[in-house]
């Protein structure tokens, strides 16, 4: 409690040293002399405010670092269809998800724990699109029921969803972000003071328009909230390409369809999943990713 | 002449044989049976030839191969500034542009040819964005006047759009591209059948907002001139962050100066270029990179 006071009380004071700093740049630069010393400083304190709400968009997570993303806030996006079958999962009751980069891991994974959680594993996820040979469940959401996952702990890997998290091990929280439960996320992001990073997985090194379109959406719905935030030029692009499909007035379900990911999911005849995939707003949950114990829990 | 009529006949029987063949496809898939057969082999005929014009965007050479690239045309977009500054130095008159990767390569290349090229040598180039020490002139466009450069070979060095070059070493052409001279560039395109791949340089491998400007500007033209392009995601993107500008109405210069690279170079005091950047159809030359000589002339 006293540590809290003491810490609060210093942040003010730096606060204040800082806000005079600017308060007094402002002066020597625009000339003001006029302008009452109290409304003043609480122009300068806004100003200095403004470029504290870092907010960027990283269209693969090659296109970013470890280091980048340490001590922020990071979105894991992959639509179709990680982000989304881990919303999915956790809503119908799993208990919690560990996911792996390969698929040997998993198994060993599996094997060393098996007297561990006796409430029963389940394997999940996917290569090239399809269901792994001798796992319980694919890649697809409307698969994660209730009869298969409640209470159950999941063992998951999939060909990107699982990489970009790795970028992230050092973040101060992760989320997973999907259209399933972007409320959940926006409430989340506009309380949070910590840099966000909004991660799309993209396909094996190609960006994919999916996950763009929902960081652009989350980019747009924040910025409208509060135009404080600095943005970097792949979230103002992401928030362009969310606004096109505003102004031409077509359905997520439509452009869905004719992204990479869409295309090949209709390939492997899992179109249905971009139906469900498109659906917004069906769960309030918020799946976070655990760095410590690398598990994703509600 | 004997060759070419050959090459034309044979050309034709096997398009045929591919539409007869996607004729029968259709009918199958469709069941197809009251329409005229001559109008459906031509339904069939349009249907196949749709495939055949690739117009790709890579924000990146990290994000594309020199195998993908390979016999097809690329556009170089350096936006700010390299692939305008080689624009404004061939329209004032200069001989032709060597680009190289590092700065010894450029100043061992002067002292090897400096007998060969008795018109006389010039260095340009940045790291940094400044001018490289004891080059001749920099890398804004504006320093390249018919005083400085006409006639004469200029060796150059940059840190983004030569290296972006070296990924197109097994293309069919390759094409500078910027807003100086983007008529051009489009008529070209619109001439060419061979795949198309517009690949944005960025910066120092972060994705850059001008670049892909740029590239979208070109795919909005190409796609609404022929819709019978078949676009990946990022040129879908591209296309659309910049209609998002036309919906904004906002001008391309305030555009420009609110990128990465715009920024960058207003931090640097290099403002005026952005505005000399953002001027359209200033020349109707069209640099081309020769990969065998590897020099760009016009």
């Amino acid at each position: 409690m006293y540590i809290y006071l003491f810490y609060i009380i210093c942040e003010s004071l730096v606060s204040l040293t800082l806000t005079c700093f600017v308060a007094c740049a402002y002066a020597y630069t625009y000339r003001i002399e006029r302008i009452g010393p109290l409304s003043f400083l609480l122009a300068a304190h806004v100003r200095l405010k403004m470029s504290d709400r870092v907010l960027e968009v990283h269209f693969l997570p090659e296109l970013t670092t470890e280091k980048a993303l340490e001590n922020s806030i990071v979105v894991i996006i992959d639509i179709l269809r990680a982000s989304t079958t881990i919303t999915y999962a956790l809503a119908a009751g799993a208990k919690c998800i560990y996911p792996f980069l390969t698929i040997n891991e998993v198994v060993s994974w599996k094997k060393e724990n098996i007297d561990t959680f006796t409430e029963g594993i389940i394997l999940g996820g996917e290569r090239g699109g399809k269901i792994i040979e001798g796992f319980d469940l694919g890649n697809s959401p409307s698969v994660y029921t209730e009869d298969e996952v409640r209470g159950k702990v999941i063992g998951f890997t999939t060909s990107n969803g699982t990489k970009a998290m790795q970028s992230a091990v050092h973040a101060k929280r992760v989320l997973i972000g999907c259209f399933s439960n972007i409320s959940a996320v926006l409430d989340d992001l506009n309380k949070e003071r910590a840099p966000i990073h909004l991660l799309c997985a993209g396909t094996n090194g190609v960006v994919t328009r999916e996950d763009v379109l929902f960081a652009g959406k989350v980019v747009h719905s924040l910025a409208n909230s509060d135009s404080n935030f600095c943005l970097n030029d792949e979230a103002i692009m992401a928030s362009a390409v969310y606004a096109q499909t505003l102004v031409k007035q077509t359905t997520l379900d439509s452009e869905l369809r004719n992204t990479l990911g869409g295309r090949g999911l209709t390939k492997l005849g899992y179109e249905d999943d971009i139906e469900l995939v498109s659906k917004e707003d069906v769960f309030s949950i918020l799946p976070t990713l655990d760095t410590k114990t690398w598990s994703i829990r509600r």
